[in-house]
């Protein structure tokens, strides 16, 4: 489970304009001179645990085996939550129990959980404010030493998790899905995948068309690529991640159907 | 060509908020540990190839020799435009067949092109939307571990490009220019060099004025430093590119000229 | 005074979306291989000297011993601002002696500053109006490579610093202080520590409420956690970087209060 230089990710809410970010890396080089360090973003929304999770998702498994994951999005730093170490098979995942890991929970196998309550691999004192700085990078450094999981802290069974929006079969051929994620691109992901599709197809069906709850702009049709497609109509795909999107073709699907995070959208296969 | 420890940059228009140029860096890391991954950045806007070709113009030629430069701003992706590998004396590119390389094309000698057809040097399935992460980035880490361009793909003759607007000589001592790139800080970059400016110059001629098509603006004459600049008045000064640019001193020159990208300038020399 | 594996930090107002950034990482690398380049920000607001030298105050004690921090916020480039090379016990500055490194002048002891004027350590031909790629990026990494301070230039004994905004008693228990920051999620950062808050309380205070001149917001108290405060209400606690702070639980408090980044505040402790 170790690549031979370890990676380290970040993920938080921190913003590309503060000292909170660099803070992290500085703590980590400082017990892990040999880390990778790889930004995954710190431009999540403040606050924003459902973000964050999306986030984490679409790339988490490009990362070579051995991978720590650190993700700080913690609106309740200092306060109850715990912070939590989370391995599956080939990654470790470090952050607040706040529900972060959710789409890792519901798609790997959990080889252990831990709550992070071993001082000594924290910087003291720990700011009950920034435990990104304070626990997590620390965590994060030790455990690319070599650290056993088991050191930081006892077996934790229950990591928090939000549940993710599962597309709901409405009747024969019709189904209903949640909006996972707007990317910058404006192409609106959809919490159902091709597998899922499927099953709710009619035998003999064709591509799928899309109704929106009194909506009028509609889709053309699943295509493969954008290329091709004509102006200003959105479509169907299945993106990078595995998911249904509502794209367009050098425009945004989103501005076009007015779609965001957390509205649902009624599909017709047929 | 090569440097000891390689270095692979990053340039596209994925946005510093989505899970895409951490996939794309998973993937290169988890071919190629030693890669050094460098940002150019993540935030050209959403299909502006020009923006990406300007940008990457801009820096390329700082890094060691042996680079390789991936640029994915690509809007026909999964289309029929072509990845490519394009190797220049000093440095590998490589992108889609879109233009992207229009500057290092204009302004290097090819040593050779190839198309990217060799599936075995990809992720695989290969998405139809997201050839970042599952052609240009194991690509490029292949080709960092010494995988010769030859086994990528065909020769290619004849990579996209696009016309890169040239300074037009209107009459002795007259000169139109575009605007290539308008910085962060205001910065109006125009497609004129030294050399060009001193071809059209008449002889004798002192600084050069501007006169724009029904501006009122008028840039104080030649430069050398932002710093003792009268406020509020726009100037000329070589940028560090080697470029004309119109600037003010702790102000921007395009806000108070209105100049955007693909606009012109008449500049009078004398 | 050296790690294994150089450290050098870069912070600008070159933004995220221009080639400078990447410029200076390829001139560092081309000197340097080895060094782990760490960005602390490019997104400092265009020439605002006082934003990155509290971003800088914000991070830099976290990096190991020997560290090079280079901060280029510039808008003096080319004039008669020297580039400057400041050493503390455990860091190196590289930046232009325009006051950026106010906060560490004023609290650390400085162990050696030099004008960096040999020319041999810069890229050929210097340009006027970008010293982060010709000047201070090979500086660092020469600098990196165990070339001597000495070697930059001659000792430089008064490095400019601008007054950082101290803590004003007006009378017992009352005290002014200056808004250094606002942070992304609303924090309004103070010029107040706890000892100076300690030094202005009156003998057996409670916790400090806050009068504002003509303010009609009033926080509810000193506390020590984001989580667990009423919605809607801001207050004050200790941040992380040791500054009393205006914050509010998963909301801004700078725009509930107004407070912006120069403004002063009156603290009533008792």
């Amino acid at each position: 489970m170790a690549t031979r230089r370890p990676v380290i990710t970040l993920l938080t809410d921190f913003g590309g304009a503060e000292p909170y970010a660099a803070a992290m890396k500085g703590v980590i080089v400082s017990i892990q001179p040999e880390a990778l360090i790889v930004d995954i973003t710190h431009e999540v929304p403040p606050h924003d645990v459902p973000a964050a999770a999306f986030i984490l998702h679409g790339c988490y498994r490009q990362f070579p085996r051995g991978t720590i994951h650190v993700a700080v999005v913690d609106p309740g730093v200092g306060g109850s939550r715990l912070p939590i170490l989370l391995s599956t098979a080939d990654y470790h995942f470090v952050g607040p129990d706040n529900g972060i890991f959710s789409y890792i929970l519901a798609g790997e196998e959990m080889r252990g959980c831990h709550a992070i309550t071993a001082g000594h691999y924290m910087l003291s004192p720990v700011s009950s404010t920034f435990h990104g700085r304070d626990v997590f990078a620390p965590v994060a450094a030790y455990l690319s030493r070599g650290v056993s999981p088991d050191s930081f802290g006892e077996p934790f069974d229950r990591p928090a998790r939000f549940e993710i929006p599962r597309p709901q079969v409405l009747s024969a051929g019709r189904i209903r899905a949640a909006v996972l994620h707007v990317d910058r691109f404006g192409n609106v992901v959809l919490g159902l995948t091709a597998a899922e599709l499927d099953q709710a197809a009619p035998p003999g069906g064709a591509g799928p068309r899309l109704r929106m709850a009194g909506g009028g702009v509609e889709p053309s049709g699943l295509r493969e690529t954008y290329e091709g497609a004509p102006e200003g109509k959105p479509f169907f795909l299945f993106g990078s991640t595995g998911y249904l999107e509502i794209s367009a073709n050098r425009a945004s699907a989103a501005a076009m159907t007015g779609l965001k995070r957390g509205d649902f959208v009624e599909i017709e296969i047929g």
